[in-house]
């Protein structure tokens, strides 16, 4: 099973492609979707959203994870991540992939272990479980852990 | 030209088209794309957009103008609402129509008059600047309001 996970922002949305099959977990390829604030929301939106349908069409990914928004206190940055989360979502939708939504806590939890994992952190452990050196950038590693949990939770869930 | 209002929402996302002509300003058509929450949030996203993008082919709008998000102090709805602009403002691009956003304070200020409108006078007032009957339901009377303050900006900037 080929996993996509997502790791959805305005300015950079990574993904992440995994191979795997039963207790393996296999890197295949990582990314980075990026646009620029001087560009109108609607380019921003469509540069994401088709910038993921091309990966996906390269890499034939299965299925689809992506990170379930963190929502705090700041309406704003909420508004933003919508928008991004919005733009990968309909990308998978239209690559006919269903759509797993994970907590950045559960991912955190997942592959860095204790819940409190920074960014260097989770590069150094998604590296570690693929076999690779940590992946940068960071985006592209948060997209990894993402599909890996979505991994974990299948094989625990006897879904794979 | 004929311009298409979107008011967005996960729930409902109205839109209402306009022909304007100078100081002419007419109702063509106007409707709401309803989803329901029972499905997944990736279900509904394609909802919107291919109901938008329908609506869009049936009326050949000529530009687009959106309400921009009034972002309050609740970040949950704020991303549920940048859900829903997301899908609404790929489906204008996916229709070839430049996006223009109005604040919902200029557009109640530009409808109702005072800045303070609530719903039902926003309805009356559409209803009297397009010579026609209050249009039901809410969603699709904002997104008339929303078509008719791009005119009313569009005149005032000379592009018309």
């Amino acid at each position: 099973m080929r996993i996509a996970g997502i790791d959805p922002g305005l300015n950079a949305t990574g993904y992440g492609i995994v191979d795997v099959d039963g207790d393996e977990c296999r890197h295949v390829a990582h990314g980075v979707v990026r646009t620029r604030s001087a560009d109108s929301l609607a380019r921003r939106l469509v540069l994401i959203r088709d910038g993921l349908r091309k990966a996906f069409a390269q890499w034939s990914p299965e299925v689809g994870a992506v990170e379930a928004s963190f929502v705090g206190s700041n309406a704003r940055s909420a508004l933003a991540l919508g928008h991004a989360r919005a733009a990968a979502i309909l990308a998978l939708a239209d690559s006919g992939l269903e759509v797993h939504e994970y907590a950045p806590a559960v991912i955190k939890n997942q592959v860095g272990g204790y819940g409190q994992s920074d960014k260097a952190q989770i590069a150094k452990m998604v590296g570690i479980e693929l076999g690779i050196e940590p992946p940068g950038p960071s985006d592209a590693a948060d997209a990894l852990a993402v599909a890996i949990t979505h991994w974990a939770h299948s094989r625990l869930e006897g879904r794979l």
